[in-house]
């Protein structure tokens, strides 16, 4: 559909909870106790005709004794109610509902099903549905909880849209355990009304919104989403996680949302060319956040290795060729100034291994060598850890210099305990940090398919096909008729002279 | 060359420290730190002219006056000295030696490399050597700390050999803060004398040893390597860290440990038909441990997944598709069975999703008819949290079933704080545990391929070549020839005689 009325589920004022309820663990009652903690200014407004008082709250026994007709209303009730509430509440003004209950697919007393007839109850007065069969959409900037997670929303930069309630769920308790906050959360569920495309255009002009995550399985209205996504992705980072990529995945997600996946290739060109990246695991959907959130912009694929063991300089190389990267061959005069500072049995070439006794001095003369060579686009950092050099000190030596940089410098402190610190001391200064090489190169192959995906959305088509001759002698023809003819006659001479002359 | 003497390197009695230091953070200072904290019984000599006493114990000047010819020495002085202290500890009857110090590839005065001077000097008593270049070597059971790690180690059963230092001290940082114990912990440097073939050799009749894990860039002693990991791998797990898997990244091993790494498909090979299971990142290695160590056994490749929501369930068939598994088709008797026990909207398929609301009871009932099914040969468990059932609850609730069971179960718990308990439950109970639904696939993929290179390190092969056809006459005429002939004649005799039938 579009964007409108988008503002009332996204901003209301009110809310009205159609199946509020007291009964422990109930959806009715956890999103109740989700609304109430969540800090929502607008009035909440339980609906449940068996109680007086839902969580404290005085409970309205249908819409039609509410005081006022709420912007957003939550619905979570059984699914032959569903498309009566919808009438009722559209009638009465509200633009925007939540519907949380699943089953609506059954089939319907009118030999539709449940679904089609909550629909054409809401169009009349343009009614927006989230859902059906959602977790619910959380606004931690306003305060709006409207979901039965089971966590706590942080506000943050980030919006998550899900087509999976389960990922809804996992995603928000990991994020919590990582203090990452979001400016929405949104579950889609079956997206009968709302779907990828309407939100995707709605956050594309939110200032709140730095980064748009997304959980894939299907997209209904390619056309939509393609022009929602490109617009989007010029101004914010939008990052996609697309499941059902294999014939099985995509039976299974079939059987899950009840939309058909379509071909991986199709959505792979898709996200390419509207400027997204594409990652596969949801730890690569946060760290590709991080890295594209901190790293300066990569100009290109070529990896230099710095590291104080070889082992990990190896495992990095194997990575970054295997993930299509390339590893950068150091100029004659990069290695000669590499001799005057680093010690004898150093590798002499790229990876550089400056060799397991290095204090900080002699990664920051490396780091600052390697920095001048015009060969190298990027700059991987390994340290293992030492008993003969402290990994706090090392960081600590090298934050100045890195702070200069202007190259895009990847690191990784392998280990746990003994490089905490150091690990530590590198995020504060916004140096992007990784637990492994494979994390390092890994962020590293994602910043250049994020400039490939940027460069082909901002790439601007030819405007006509390069085999084409024109053919001006029966262009002018057409000209000079034209600037002689009369009006009426025009189109007809023109079509005929252009046919007649190709 | 053989497991002659490693008894002194690994088992040894008394040890001494030549280059032992009192300068603070110096090699000598550490591995005299590291050999005193350990809990060696046995007496540690300290090594210097310079110094009346190494932190409090008596020093002394050289190796002709140490009280004791001790079983095992521990190098870590310049280059230069090396080859004449290997001469004196041989002479007085020592039989190991762990030479820390690096830079021995360089030419010593007689035209050779210091290197093999070394060696030279400890051939005629058959003096062992580990390194040089290496961190050293960590015995915890007997308490045998000669190395310059920065990490105490503690006792288990696993051993761990390297040939990257940097990796050695990474993974020790590592263990500790997972609680892994070792019972060896060796770094080979370069191999000079004592390599993987030589410890595998011996740590094959190790009874302290359960599984032996490599970090391997490059194997020098391809046939001593395979028959001691063929000998290993039929009574342990050996699992193997290859590195170097691209030319770039063998390049960069070749310049790290001056060998060169070879075709990687060759140690595919290998490590397959010896009955290693080979692993790609350093997390993967400690997965495959835990997997290897808990997992029922794996009889076949079709997984049935058991999911409280679609998502993790179409991400894990998109792995498990991927890494070469196969999704369990269901039969119509488990279907019917799922249908009288799982409520209207669930998956009616494998991925079996259960529902976001799904109670203990539910996964309980599912999981025993999963278990009936020919069809599956492993149970993928996939939970995200929600706010309707506790993750604990469901955990116990399924530990009863899950003991029961004949078919290996692999479990995920998605998400953070809210499954910390069941995921802590679920260890506890020995159930294989992972944190994402694709670490989940990825261990029941290393059941699989470490089934399949088990069976092929039993299979026997064909006693002669398929294309073999017998030639009874020619046969016949060697034997009545050998029975009649003088037995100098018979050799010449039967070559000639199948030589010219041939």
């Amino acid at each position: 559909m579009s964007i409108r009325n988008l503002e009332y589920m996204f901003r209301p004022r009110s809310v009205a909870l159609i199946g509020a309820s007291n009964r422990l663990k109930s959806v009715g009652a956890t999103v109740m106790k989700n609304l109430l903690a969540g800090g929502f200014e607008g009035p909440i407004m339980p609906v449940n005709p068996k109680y007086e008082a839902i969580q404290g709250v005085l409970a309205y026994p249908d819409v039609a004794s509410l005081p006022q007709a709420p912007d957003l209303a939550v619905i979570c009730t059984p699914p032959a109610t569903v498309t009566g509430l919808i009438a009722d509440l559209s009638q009465r003004g509200t633009k925007a509902a939540v519907v949380l209950t699943a089953g609506l697919d059954a089939a319907s007393k009118d030999g539709t099903t449940y679904q089609q007839a909550m629909l054409n109850a809401a169009r009349p007065n343009l009614m927006r549905i989230l859902g059906p069969n959602c977790v619910g959409l959380v606004a931690p900037r306003i305060g709006l909880n409207a979901s039965f997670a089971h966590a706590a929303v942080k506000p943050g930069h980030i919006a998550f849209l899900t087509q999976s309630g389960a990922l809804a769920t996992a995603v928000l308790d990991w994020a919590k355990s990582r203090d990452i906050g979001f400016s929405h959360f949104v579950s889609l569920g079956n997206s009968a009304d709302v779907d990828f495309g309407d939100v995707i255009d709605y956050l594309g002009s939110d200032p709140a919104t730095r980064s748009i995550l997304l959980y894939v399985e299907s997209i209904k209205h390619a056309r939509k989403f393609m022009s929602a996504a490109r617009a989007a992705a010029r101004n914010k980072t939008v990052i996609v996680l697309k499941a059902g990529r294999v014939a099985e995945g995509a039976k299974a997600a079939a059987s899950h949302t009840g939309a058909l996946a379509g071909s991986d290739d199709v959505y792979d060109a898709a996200i390419r060319r509207a400027g997204m990246l594409r990652v596969y695991t949801i730890e690569d959907l946060f760290d590709a956040v991080e890295t594209l959130g901190r790293a300066k912009p990569n100009m290109g694929d070529r990896l230099a290795i710095l590291t104080n063991g070889g082992g990990p300089g190896v495992m990095a190389t194997d990575m970054a060729i295997e993930r299509g990267a390339r590893i950068a061959t150091l100029s004659d005069k990069t290695i000669s100034k590499l001799d005057a500072v680093l010690p004898p049995t150093w590798s002499h070439g790229n990876p550089v291994d400056i060799i397991g006794d290095a204090p900080g001095e002699r990664y920051v003369a490396a780091l600052n060598i390697l920095q001048e060579d015009d060969g190298a686009d990027a700059i991987l950092f390994l340290h293992a850890p030492t008993a003969i050099s402290s990994s706090l000190e090392i960081a600590e030596a090298m934050i100045p210099s890195l702070n200069t940089m202007k190259k895009p410098v990847f690191a990784s402190w392998l280990g746990a305990d003994a490089v905490v610190e150091a690990r530590r001391a590198f995020m504060l200064a916004g140096i992007p940090t990784y637990q492994s090489p494979e994390d390092g190169v890994n962020a590293f192959v994602q910043t250049i398919n994020f400039r490939r995906n940027q460069e082909s959305l901002m790439e601007i088509p030819p405007s006509f096909s390069s085999d084409f001759t024109p053919d001006t002698d029966a262009a002018r023809s057409v000209i000079n008729c034209l600037t002689s003819a009369p009006m009426e006659q025009i189109s007809g001479i023109a079509q005929e002279r252009i046919s007649g002359s190709s």
